[in-house]
């Protein structure tokens, strides 16, 4: 479906990534001849998405468009809002993109690791609150709402056609780290005044009730942080900057120095610092200094609460860490829940962690950690303040999505329509309507090496085919005298009688063609269909295939 | 290390699966001359055990001492205490295998479709609180336990160094579906007399109190069906067969006709049924003889709890089942929590069918399942019965074991050692000692296709391998002139330059070891090397390179 042609009394809202999944974060509403853009972020691989590094969104609809882009908006600094932007910005004019300070100084960190100049962005810094005119048409009203972040924003957006408001990632914290509560009053004024539709964040939509503040979980890991004897290893994510935050304090407070271990960790913390998001009387000591210090006078804050195999924890917990080894009074963390597809790889590291000896701690049998997104009672709250005549359940799966579109209906002012929409919709608004009126197009972006966009689901599937049953070469040399060589990796343990067999069957193709005199591409296929054959009746098998013929 | 020489004042414990794992249980007991083996099960590969379908446990030490054995016994049918039997049984002497009918029933059906005939093996079916004296020295007194399947047991092992208590799988469930209780008083019984050794099942050591009964999952399926408008699709483990009795009940009760979908919910089923445990007015019937009932006259029970791709609900969730088509006003009930590595599958089942727009209904929101294994209160009463001198926490990873052992220190009675044994280990028991004394070999023999241990981990790495990065194949054909082909799978998408290139530094690499007259392993092996080399700096990727020459 091509999209119709934009008029003047309509907005549309056409997201490129976060519709149907929990990543790539991405959107622009257009109106008339201007664009604005929401966020670029980037989503990890599922499991079956083999080899992929990350995925970026598709943003053919924004570079053919790219001369009506009038601004860009960054909702806050987490990866799947903003790690797609060095790979994206390049590619697209630049154009003034507004957030608050530690979102813009996360992005700078990003930016200048991929070698792009600050010269050739248009970075703003604004304030939590600011409004910003962007083109003719946008006004942009930032509010504060909390998330498991520093300076993460939702926005009120008034544009011809009425008043957007866009959540942002956010749960309601009514005791945040920092102190500072979420803007809500600005919701609720915008409801006053009428809001025509609501964006807003669906993670969990499944959760009953109101979700655990970060202060209770701060007081949790105090306890235990108090009850270990020997040293403690804590893993969280690195950008759960809260997290890390209340960590330092209770450290501090009970004596012991941090130690980070882990780029991103490291990272993170001393980005959060210089910009005076983070606080820490001491300087962090690094590992090697730690040599003189009690075991009880230092904690570490680490990477790996995903089990990734090179990460900190992973690396502790198989005894392959460079400068420290785990010991039986140490005590270790998990500040974090697996999320979907890694539990298997966090399982494992917890295993070894018990057999190693160290005290184990993790959800849900420790109250350890909570999610950065709210849940039903958050969300019905925020439907409550809004009072939005259309809704847009965002960042979600459909599951997600769903589930916030029926507990919308139980709002005390149910939103008169509801779309469950997809990546690459055009959404289509008016005053009085809205519903979808075309597709741009959208999708996921592979990224793999160096590459960018040079693996496509084909080359996934031929991976996948290898991962579970190998590959196996069969070169025919036809001169002087014909002749089979075999080749094989992750087929089957080397088995002498098993290739000969092999090799008779393909001979016997290939001399069989000859007699005929077929053509070559004739005489290789017969000998991959006889192998092919030959090979799944006897080993119950189907291996890539790959025959080769030497003329 | 080696067996050291056994004695007649030692009993033996050797576990050759379900040690830091669950699944492939089985273990030997050896005492003297004399061996009684316990179970053989299967277990399933995580995700990294890439194209493996089944593992089986390694029996060396079986077969080394296969004269030895006397007997056999069988704890209950799951697929992970017998499901490894038709591979093992054909290379071991054929001995007495004791168990229940439903147990031997499922095996019966198993070991047919292996081919194996009855008259080679030497099945004896007993009672389920039977004695049976096995060998000189061995004396088993079965009881009934509760599970997730009829016909589950325990026993007591009478020894001339004491009694071994050995739970098998078990939950305590207070209100079983066939009304059966668990014959606790036996353990007690064997407490009061003096237990040496409890063998019991860790499975849920990290969950706090009393599994939840069948029958609270049986009235709240039934509430979900009554609620139902159109027609009703469950999925659960086929094995579950109290599960799957109480929806027939359910079914039958609420005027529902029940459809079985799947050839191993069918097994289950048909095998139960023939025994009389599983019992139902309606013939079941097929999906074919549907066509004229109404929706709300019909429930599906379905494989596929696990998001198995070619499962029925997977299936019915993709649109691609032949003969069932999914529809708005339909409910998806899955009695089941994913086991860990599935969650990915399963989540994509599950936003599939919101995205058809069923009725989806699963845990935690929904109380549809419930383990089969007991929680610590029921592990804790089970030790307070037995009254153990030593315990081998048993069914469970290193976390389950360790906590299992923990949890046994707060026991009335708390046993004086607890091991953490691994598989492979030789557990000598004597009235005044328990330790580990030596290993047998003890492992995963995987099982692909036809073949049989013909998968090592060399192959798994190379499947791995070329899993994340591809393979790309470079044949040098040397006569009559020098020319490099290349062939590629799941590497990169076509690229004519990129191919050039890597021909052109292939083509150097043969010319100048042909030019120093070097032998052609050597030319073979400058040409992997440049060009890995050179691929990794273009792309960033490390394909798995196989170099090919042809003289």
């Amino acid at each position: 479906m091509n999209p119709q042609p934009t008029s003047h009394d309509a907005l549309e809202v056409i997201p490129l990534g976060g519709m149907g999944e929990i990543g790539k974060n991405m959107f622009a509403y257009r109106y008339g001849d201007e664009i604005l853009v929401v966020d670029g972020g980037l989503a990890f691989p599922e499991a079956h998405q083999l080899g992929i590094d990350l995925i970026i969104p598709k943003i053919d609809y924004l570079q053919e468009n790219a001369a009506l882009i009038k601004g860009w908006i960054l909702t806050h600094g987490h990866e799947d809002h903003i790690g797609s932007l060095p790979y994206i910005m390049p590619r697209l004019p630049r154009v003034p993109m507004y957030s608050a300070a530690l979102t813009l100084g996360l992005l700078r960190e990003k930016l200048s690791e991929f070698g792009i100049k600050e010269a050739d962005t248009d970075l703003r810094e604004v304030e939590i609150d600011a409004q910003v005119k962007i083109g003719q048409h946008f006004v942009v009203d930032f509010f504060r709402i909390t998330h498991s972040i520093p300076d993460n924003m939702g926005y009120v957006l008034t544009t011809p056609v009425g008043k957007v408001v866009h959540t942002g990632d956010f749960k309601i914290d009514r005791t945040p780290t920092d102190g500072k509560l979420s803007q809500l009053d600005r919701i609720e004024k915008a409801g006053d005044e009428g809001v025509l539709l609501l964006i807003s964040d669906s993670t969990n939509a499944e959760r009953p009730g109101w979700s655990i503040s970060e202060a209770e979980v701060a007081e949790n890991m105090e306890e235990l942080i108090k009850a270990a004897r020997g040293r403690v290893f804590i893993t969280t994510f690195a950008s759960q900057t809260h997290r890390v935050q209340n960590i330092i304090k209770s450290s501090e407070k009970l004596g012991r120095r941090v130690v980070m271990e882990g780029r991103s960790m490291l990272k993170y913390a001393q980005v959060s610092q210089q910009l005076g998001y983070m606080e820490f009387k001491d300087p962090l000591v690094t590992s090697d200094e730690v040599g003189s210090m009690q075991d009880s006078q230092v904690l570490y804050i680490c990477t790996g609460s995903q089990g990734q195999p090179m990460s900190v924890l992973s690396r502790l917990a198989f005894g392959n860490h460079a400068k420290i080894a785990l010991k039986r009074g140490d005590t270790v963390i998990l500040s974090s829940s697996p999320i979907p597809g890694n539990e298997e790889a966090v399982n494992t590291v917890i295993n070894r962690l018990y057999e190693i000896g160290v005290d184990v701690l993790y959800p849900p049998n420790q109250k350890v950690h909570a999610s950065g997104h709210g849940s039903r009672e958050e969300q019905l709250h925020i439907l409550n303040l809004a009072r939005p005549k259309y809704f847009l359940p965002w960042h979600g799966e459909p599951r997600h999505q769903i589930n916030h579109a029926r507990l919308a209906q139980t709002a005390t002012r149910p939103p008169q329509r509801t779309l469950v929409a997809k990546n690459g919709d055009i959404v289509r608004l008016t005053p009085d309507d809205f519903k979808v009126v075309g597709t741009v197009p959208a999708g996921a972006v592979y990224v793999d090496g160096l590459g960018v966009g040079d693996i496509g689901d084909d080359i996934i599937m031929d991976r996948m085919s290898m991962s579970q049953e190998g590959v196996l070469i069969i070169t025919a040399v036809l001169h002087p005298t014909p002749h089979i060589e075999l080749v094989s990796r992750g087929f089957i343990r080397s088995n002498r009688e098993l290739e000969n067999q092999i090799r008779k069957v393909a001979l016997e193709a290939v001399e069989q063609g000859t007699r005929d005199k077929k053509r070559l591409e004739d005489i290789r296929d017969d000998m991959y269909g006889a192998v092919r054959r030959f090979v799944r009746k006897v080993t119950g098998r189907n291996p890539v295939l790959i025959p080769l013929l030497v003329d």
